[in-house]
């Protein structure tokens, strides 16, 4: 089954706004085991969005289309698929009381535009639009399709998961293609690509050799961790997650015995989340002081949901003065490990938390107290407990943020779960 | 000049990294007033490199290759561009003596796989590689030409604002299009697209009727605003230079008179820029004190260079006891106009600052304090004078947060360039 993205959209063409919805899908079909070979971008221009279409049609089974379902006049997505079909668009009275009822529930009046989105092409069917106005189609070109959902990122993917999917899915079967996928996501940091891959190497030739239907891939998400997806497949649901849930357990034990403590998550888990579970289950409160981060490790932590059960707050002391006066740093330089862990430990104080974390260190361009661009010291205080830990991170002075930022969660994570 | 942008890489197709060099040079293309209809996407696979190359060949008039000429088997596309130009690939010389300097200059040995970026299709002519290893190409096929760059954004834009960029000027002056352009992107926050629209839609009439060599263009920026982008063309330096100098000035005093002080910057300013030069010019410091923003107002300030001159650091009280004991904040409801001065004036004092930032509100899911998600208050101390400002936000918990950091530094921007 091989499946073509087609964004439509004169913004996308001009850079106004990222194509986020064709990395997104690229990855869920990729989970899904389904061929993706080609993306396309096109304007919002008939005869050049059915000739993408035709192109896309002359080389995949099927189209996920993104995007010209609005109401505008500039919206015709609907009149160029229609076109490919060789049918007509009818209105669908049904489609138009619920985009009206979608607009009585805001107390808007449905401007008259609005009814376009209740045209379908003959012979397609609606997918349900349950967050905005636009109804997705799914349109048969005989054994070929062409789905369409809005280019509004939280509404195409609730659709693909909700019916593109499934419907893929059941097409697949039908084509004999294996029936049953399931992935699972390890995220891992403070180790390297080449290392996870070495780690895996003998593991990956044992599964070849025994032609086992699960696979081993590696992603990096830059300052989301490096990834080991383990894949398995079959045709059997309860199979697959046993094959599953046995090949994941073996990676997992791998990479432990090789690489130490670098697993921190799986699948929607992050760096923070796993930080935050960890602080809750033992009912611990935490403080940050950040230098060289300016706050971006505060900004994460509070991202988690319920953030205000266990998170107390920071001290973000840029100023060494800030540091001394504030923190009980001691005079003197501010790029070591005593005074990570005096940032650590001033904080908790200060702020009333059983644990802190403190991070100092230099973001370049110039060198600081002799220290060049990418040393960070992070603290870690609990208790009478303190540990630091020094880094030496690459990049310009955004990426060297972003890593100390990420580097210092998992520092606290590790702290936590050994202490 | 139609030019058309192929991304190459599997990695594109598989999610695993986003495209951002298409929006890039979406962007750029548009800036220069060439028209692009089409991006595709590919992967690493000859066969079908080459069709997208002469699917794009068959409607634009130039291609824009990114990815594929790094070192390893995977890197095909110097290999498909010979093959579309039906000529042989060259070893040359001084591209070897280049990329083994390059690895010299590391202290590495240079693998042979490296050898592979010397390879030049006959008849095509170098981009020189500045910043890393693999050159780009600028290849004729009759009036037509690829240009390909390696797919490493830095890598790509120095080479495209060096290279290409001069080299399709001067096609379009060739093929008698207009030969020089020049805009100007005017940065405003605190107003709705439509409200800019209405504010401009009479001079946009005027333009039209008079037919001046001039256009108006709205961007909307998410978190960083929304734009309005001038463009001015001509033959000639100086006149279009003159000419937009005078549209962008009009424009200003439309939005000026019609808004109020809605414009921040220009071109590559940021909000946290804008401070930055307010604080810098008028020799102040400032502390900033969040508690629902959690330390992304920070976290921007010092994205700015030079940041250690005026930003003093700031106070992360999440927990509202961190505000009465940290911030002296009066104890009682801590989401009011009130507190958000309190927190100004309180993390002013503490860190030895001139001005105080101070921001509180509900993130939400849930009120708090009886108030809903996205009501926000904004307090600026400077001196004897305060000022707060009451917001409410749309959006998610996390939009609300992305919109109440770059509110609360306008905010600070309008009480800096008032008082």
């Amino acid at each position: 089954m091989r499946v073509e993205i087609v964004a439509v959209g004169t913004e996308l063409l001009l850079g106004q706004i990222a194509d986020t919805n064709g990395q997104w899908l690229g990855e869920q079909l990729a989970a899904a085991g389904v061929d993706s070979h080609f993306h396309q971008v096109v304007g919002d221009n008939l005869e050049r969005i059915v000739s993408a279409f035709r192109i896309g049609l002359s080389r995949s089974d099927a189209l996920i289309v993104c995007g010209g379902l609005g109401p505008t006049q500039d919206d015709i997505t609907r009149e160029a698929i229609a076109n490919v079909m060789g049918v007509e668009l009818e209105r669908r009275e049904d489609l138009i009381e619920h985009i009206a009822a979608m607009f009585r529930s805001r107390d808007r009046e449905m401007p008259a535009n609005n009814l376009r989105q209740a045209d379908v092409p003959v012979g397609a069917d609606v997918i349900e639009q349950r967050l905005g106005t636009a109804p997705g189609l799914i349109c048969p070109l005989g054994t070929q399709v062409i789905y369409a959902v809005p280019g509004v990122p939280y509404e195409m993917t609730e659709m693909f998961e909700r019916a593109i999917l499934p419907d893929l899915r059941r097409r697949m079967a039908l084509a004999g293609e294996s029936g049953v996928i399931a992935s699972r996501v390890i995220k891992t940091w403070g180790t390297s690509e080449s290392a996870l891959a070495e780690a895996l190497a003998e593991r990956i030739v044992e599964i070849d050799a025994q032609r086992l239907p699960v696979t081993l891939a590696f992603l990096a998400s830059g300052i989301e961790g490096l990834k080991v997806r383990v894949t398995a497949r079959g045709n059997d649901d309860a199979h697959v997650v046993s094959l599953l849930d046995e090949e994941a357990t073996r990676v997992e034990g791998i990479l432990r015995e090789r690489l130490g403590d670098v697993i921190f998550g799986y699948d929607e888990e992050t760096m923070e989340s796993a930080v935050a579970a960890l602080l809750e289950s033992r009912s611990l409160t935490l403080a940050v002081a950040e230098s060289v981060t300016g706050g971006m490790i505060c900004a994460r932590l509070v991202n988690v949901p319920g953030a205000s059960h266990w998170l107390k707050g920071g001290v973000v002391a840029y100023d060494s003065q800030v540091k001394y006066d504030l923190l009980f740093v001691p005079e003197g330089p501010v790029v070591s490990a005593d005074a990570a862990i005096a940032m650590a430990k001033g904080v908790a104080k200060q702020l009333g938390a059983d644990v802190g974390l403190g991070i100092t260190g230099v973001a370049g361009p110039t060198p600081q107290e002799d220290l060049p661009p990418g040393t960070v010291f992070v603290g870690v205080a609990l208790g009478d407990s303190a540990t630091a830990a020094a880094l030496r991170l690459p990049g310009d002075r955004v990426r060297i943020r972003d890593y100390a930022t990420i580097s210092a969660l998992n520092a606290l994570r590790q702290h936590l779960s050994t202490r």
